[in-house]
């Protein structure tokens, strides 16, 4: 069975971890990783999401922190401060910034970026197919307005160094408009036989995937069952602030309005949890088959579990 | 008083830290640092001789070792290695690339190695100022021949990988012909009332810095008495493997060769070690005023000492 997830970053890199546990040794999944929260720092080209779902399904991740390396130390950005160069808000430890010097070292002798994350990967060996949605640029950017000032930050910059405290009255994913899938992201997509959307922020991860052009064409007129997973349990995120970035496009923080602000264009079926069991209906009512099911992914069972059940909903809406 | 000094890297600085010991308060030294043995490493622009001097005289070398930084550790190092990408050879420190990541951001920047290397002073405080030779991109490398078969090789893949153990045919200043000396320097010798040629090799430091077109010129043309401080103690060099690139520019590793080297037109002055008495006619025959004195820097006191004597002779061959 060939599986495509589209995926963020800890919540994705989590679930795949799940899915993983749940495959046969025959299957294939292909993740289609978020690269609009990539940003330059340092005159180093960091991908966060990428990189959280290469150490967590490799190995390498911090558990508890669910980013960065296991082990980590900070030399190197305390000798940046020390210089009085920053920013000082973005956490890269001394493990991470290796991945970044090899992938800038890489990217800066002519090697795309799907090239870099697949010679990264040779080494954490994440079990996956691991694909950026594009080679080329896109930052996702957040409108604020602080102290009557509007203006628009990094994506980063709102979520690390702000904290989402802010509200965001729009997200921009710069640079998606002209850019072009990665190779290889729309033919695993027409060949997939399930198409998974984890629980990843449907806004600035899914969301800026899809809108790459092509992508969510490609999902639309893919012969997979699409089933997606809400990250929105009991009316908050589980992890994260979805919230702010929802209410940034005009949908409720549910896992209801989710599915309908995905669609029935897109999804086949929809996981919510047990406590948004209410939610079902209404979902089913916009065409798209739901159950709810325990949505936590509180260990590797559960997480498992969930896996499981979504792949289980993808047989049962099969066209 | 205004003192310039040509500069390599350990033994440069060491003296230039003498040499701080006994200036006055209103004496301005001037360090015109070596950039041939600059090397890109991981994408990442590395001037081992400007760090070297930056970080001895800012108090952040490592004494024993000679060049990095103390309290050093190589988590980033370790990762480049599990990552397969070399060289493995040189060493770099987590701290030390906090330097040539902030070094290599503002170059990329467009900012030319001499602002950089004042910004990074800024943090360090020298206590000299600490000019490139040029902004230009200069590398030596050295031609050799292994197995019958003859190639070029980056200096520090020479010296550092290969530890000089293979004869070196040709010193090649790389892009020396057409480089420019950074803004600052020729003003800096012109003004010299002394010029000091430290302890530093004097094909791959001295000579090198000298090989930029203007630089030679401007030394020869200065006012300033110029004094030297062999780096060659009882025919052989006191660190280092300075007799191999001798030999490959045909000087005798000896005290009196390397001032022969330089020669009357460049030199007004050159101390050589006690042991090295004997050499002291000869360097007075080739018209250059020479004394024998301690020329190990044992200690502080001993390196103050060598400087006050440069210093002395400097005065008293002053025209």
């Amino acid at each position: 069975m060939r599986i495509v997830a589209l995926a963020g970053g800890i919540g994705g890199a989590r679930f795949l971890r799940g899915l993983k546990d749940v495959v046969g040794p025959d299957d294939e999944i292909t993740v289609i990783g978020n690269t609009g929260d990539d940003i330059h720092l340092f005159g180093l080209k960091v991908c966060p999401d990428l990189d959280t779902v290469m150490y967590t399904l490799g190995g390498g991740i911090h558990e508890e922190q669910g980013w960065g390396r296991a082990g980590e130390t900070f030399a190197v950005k305390e000798e940046l401060v020390a210089y009085g160069v920053g920013p000082s808000w973005f956490g890269l430890g001394d493990k991470d910034f290796a991945t970044h010097i090899v992938r800038t070292q890489m990217l800066g002798a002519g090697y795309p970026l799907s090239a870099v994350t697949e010679a990264l990967c040779d080494r954490w060996q994440p079990g996956v197919r691991l694909l950026p949605m594009s080679d080329d640029r896109v930052e996702t950017h957040v409108r604020i307005t602080e102290e009557g000032r509007t203006r628009a930050v990094h994506f980063q910059e709102y979520w690390v160094k702000l904290h989402a405290a802010v509200d965001a009255e729009a997200i921009i994913p710069v640079g998606a408009d002209t850019a072009k899938p990665a190779p290889g992201v729309l033919e695993a997509i027409a060949a997939a036989d399930v198409i998974l959307f984890p629980p990843s922020n449907p806004v600035v991860s899914i969301g800026t995937v899809l809108a790459v052009p092509g992508i969510r064409e490609a999902v639309v007129a893919a012969a997979a069952p699409v089933v997606g997973l809400s990250p929105i349990v009991g009316g908050a995120p589980v992890r994260g602030m979805a919230d702010k970035v929802l209410a940034a496009v005009g949908v409720e923080a549910s896992a209801a309005a989710v599915a309908r602000h995905y669609g029935a264009e897109l999804l086949d079926g929809w996981l919510v949890d047990e406590v948004d069991a209410d939610a079902v209906e209404s979902v089913a009512a916009a065409g798209i088959a739901c159950r709810a099911v325990p949505l936590l992914m509180t260990d590797p069972a559960a997480t498992a579990a969930m896996a499981r059940t979504a792949l289980e909903l993808a047989e049962q809406v099969r066209r």
